[in-house]
């Protein structure tokens, strides 16, 4: 058994974190070294994340403010940092991260996209644009090769992750039709994050389904495009349609796309094993449909395929736990590849069913 | 105030029935005359029902077995019958009762395709073939003309309700192509009915979300398409996929249309307003999107219409209560129509929010 | 037909205000004539509470702001206000409501506790003590006497109508002790009002449950105590324990109490439909227990009595829905009773089933 | 690293089965080597349980068939069988897996109780009484002594779990009086197992709260009556009333019972800190409750005590998951503590929060 390495968890107050720490306390060869989060810097981890309360090792961990400065302190005493703070307060921290030494692991967006005039676009100016080069997006299975040895990864979020595994192979194939692109995807409330409001005030979530930011207004809609069109070999633009569902986790995609001529469902299956590899990623055999319920709590992601013959529409389906694979998780298998380890190294592969 | 009329209901023991016993509680021009529901025979309706118990005039009612042969008895004792039996089972039985002079409003889908061949091509032969030109297909914002004085209502679906409401006005003003129409739709799991199953047993229905007879396999797809093709004035395809959320009642459809040249969001709103009425249907102003909270309860439909415009993806959104709006309420509405009543006449307007 | 009293809404904005808006819309009696709130003043109701937006005389509603000096306007165009505002708000704007000679039902704690000491150890100090004596607590199955021409009526929250209703019966009859009463309640989510807060974040209310205010620490308890001691004449002590459940309706109460000697579950069901009457509340029959389920959207309360004969323990249970009897629809019975209309006038009976 | 031992899992395709493939996924000294289950032999696993298919070592495994004269077949294969057949079904099946010379944790409850008469009063005759002495009763805080060596282990479930940790202390430091104890206990509907039936049909037990099997009528109950009277040393009876609750698992336990002259709050919770250790069980400070949030997912316990001081209660709360605990979880400690490993080895400590 070898040293594990260190690892620090900086916004571990958040959902993002708070799953890190629960994946970072399975897996074999890391162990928690520190934790920062400025909102609730000072507190014993226990009070900021109550779950953590008598679990040896993690609830008696007191949380650190953090800043740019204490980049070079933490550099000495960890060897990768996940980074789980909101989109925007994450560059300048991330950026000073790296630049001490440390491989960071970021799931922020802020270093998802490559132009950074995209990148301006949905969030502001970005104070370290030239570190969007050297960062890799971190969805493993699009990206193996450019990981190993990474420094910076951009690990991408929930939404990305469901619609492109299954349309990246088709498009990559050219099993489908780069235009005309409908993404219908659903996600649970934990991927609103952790600050209440009174859209996620439970009786105003509960017993409901609504779609939000619909017809090009999310800002997971460039990040997607930019991975499609890195699969087409050409730009892609989508309809991307995102839904609140009432349960904590999961998400499901459900991507339409007009099959070109002589497209089956089994090429598609076939192309996804293919491209995928099947690591964490499942392709369901003809018949089975993908059941958020079946990856609760796990890092896989469970894709199917259809095609609807009368109107020649593919659906290309996936889902996912939009926490241990769309965002933590999935951090985790990133840095894991990102190490020559093996991708699915300490990750939850059963769900926690039921 | 005039005498009430008298009501009887058949197929009492399922979700639909149960809604009706709500909604005729509250109508001002109807009474429960009678139930009847052949697996539950014999009993009191507050064992079969158990919510029924104490609430006089319900609970004690017993629930009588039926067979064609007591239609002529039936008319004796009701003015309209509603029969919530499932698909196949009724069209021999709503046959018998319009045979013996009863108005009669069926949830089944069994005479709401005007073509014999499709109907057997998706339920199997049907034993009254001839009574299918008759039945006015009883959603009323499409067919409030034809619905007054029906003798016989085929009172559609949630999924066709939900589908239809946004999308035929959009064709019938040519503000979208007929080709290539997504439909993705979620509902509710009271929408399966109330026979026990594994997939809708409770740990496996909840905490998860998941697509099901997908690619049109789902058999509300040739009545969704019958009625768009009415309102286009030629054959429409729809690509139509169910989903199951873990909630109890409420449906949302969006579907995704290619805008045709120039058309705007308010157009659809409008065309919407104008073809539809604003009696039981609501159209959202800019900016805000249908929850299926908010009409929880309710009998009545919101309407929302966003242009994509990147894409040119015309989105038609629609949220209702599955048995409010879609089933039970939906019949009460068409049967006010047919009897020249105010549409809403008993409806709940408001949700039960939250 | 009559012409139908006006009813006015202070308070609107919150779900005792929401519930309060969709019973007056079906009240044959009552019609809706202003509402105000004072956070939301000046909006459209709408926006306030957006599933009355399309429905006609309520949704466009302007919200107004309320101070006392706008009672005596308030009389010339209400018969009858409902208060919806917070415990401690409510006292002020209730009393010069009242002496401005409007009748008012108020769903807040401050007119229900008789004992001035008692309130203001509990809620601070109260503005207009002297009404104390004139108020009348109510729950109708216990006061219908007092009720009829009441002009202040101190409608009782959900957590003591549920634990009230079996157990002053029993103790009224001498079936159980008065001494180590325990109460187990357990709410839903609408109960804690709709102002967001972590604990009520979705997250982290759904898919858990958990006790609060455990150990005479909620402020229920000295209500709850005080009518138990008028039912028993002489002081009762209980244990109270409330607890937070994943649904938006909805409250349940068992109620543990020794059994005097000789006392049956048959004398305890007796024992309550003798004093409760069967207008509003159904006493279940041996073997059938109650659920929240089967009174949700309901003004019924369903109770349910059974001897734990190994040890003496009478069970009195009672499900209810917190909004509809607990909150709103309850003072709007208490309402019916004090101008001697049927108490169940406009109420719904039938639940939302499911 | 030592070889692992080779476990089966006889049950496989229950909720109590299902947990065990995650658990013992995870645990570093055991592997799975078998699975049976009479309904579902012949099936790959991934057809009865859709969540491991894709699933390497798991998903592909054939479910077997097994009846007794295969228990020395098992024996040749397997170091331990893990049991999860219904109650009644299990006795035999273990008894001959126990003469085959394996060790057995059986998760029935056909080996908790020492008394056959009690036994058979409750479940039916007993084929194999000679061996309830050597059964241990596996709920590993009270026995751990007994356990080492155990070859006959009888897990509890999870509602003399959540009883039996919080009340045992009290009773053996005399804390509390053993007389009236009353335990409201709320369990998650996966509690009631795989098989779908009315009460568990997702609309009706969604959105809803009810007492069930109230008044010494669970079978339970002399589980835990045998294990209170053991702490205490004398007889004790309890009344004990389990509630469905609307999520998957979790499972609270507040027990009310009269604190001893002198008892404190401090003392309840010093003496559950004595007596249980703090492996897996945490006891939580003044003024934090148990939420099942909290432990969603993990093997631990979280107990809380308060003394309601006007009555001299004492409340004695715990919150397990009830398959990650109760069941499943807990076979799995027990078994850890027979081999002498560290009792948590293996075991998820951290909830899967949210």
């Amino acid at each position: 058994m070898t040293t594990p390495l260190r690892a620090g968890v900086i916004g571990v107050g958040g959902y993002t974190g708070a799953e890190l720490l629960r994946l970072l306390q399975a897996h074999p060869r890391l162990r928690l070294a520190r934790v920062a989060g400025n909102s609730t810097a000072g507190k014993p981890l226990a009070e900021v994340l109550p779950h953590t309360l008598g679990v040896a090792g993690v609830g008696e961990l007191v949380v650190e403010s953090f800043e740019p400065g204490l980049a070079r302190q933490w550099a000495e005493s960890c060897d990768v940092v996940f980074c789980g703070l909101p989109h925007g307060a994450s560059a300048a921290i991330v950026a000073a991260l790296v630049r001490a030494g440390l491989t960071v692991v970021d799931l922020s967006a802020d270093y998802r996209l490559e132009d950074v005039a995209t990148y301006e676009r949905w969030y502001g100016s970005h104070p370290a644009p030239e570190l969007l080069a050297e960062a890799v997006y971190g969805l493993p299975e699009l990206h193996r090769e450019r990981l190993r040895g990474a420094r910076l990864i951009a690990a991408p979020g929930c939404y990305p992750t469901a619609a492109l595994l299954p349309l990246t192979p088709l498009l990559g194939e050219r099993l489908i039709e780069a235009a005309g692109i409908v993404i219908d995807a659903k996600s649970g409330v934990s991927g609103a994050g952790r600050s209440p409001s009174p859209s996620t005030h439970y009786p105003e979530a509960a017993e409901g389904l609504r779609p939000y930011k619909v017809a090009g207004s999310h800002r997971h809609t460039p990040e997607i495009e930019q991975e499609l069109a890195r699969a087409h070999g050409g730009p892609v633009t989508v309809s991307f349609t995102p839904h609140l569902v009432p349960f904590s986790r999961g998400m499901l995609s459900v991507a339409y796309a007009r099959a070109t001529p002589g497209t089956t469902a089994a090429q598609c299956r076939e192309a996804a094993r293919a491209r995928l590899g099947e690591g964490l990623v499942s392709v369901l055999p003809p018949g089975r449909l993908p059941d958020t319920l079946h990856v609760r709590g796990s890092a896989r992601a469970l894709l199917a395929f259809e095609l609807d013959e009368r109107t020649q529409t593919v659906l290309a389906m996936c889902a996912i736990d939009n926490l241990t694979r769309g965002a933590s998780g999935q951090g985790l298998q990133a840095y894991n590849v990102s190490r020559g380890w093996d991708e699915a190294t300490g990750l939850p592969l059963l769900a926690t069913f039921p």
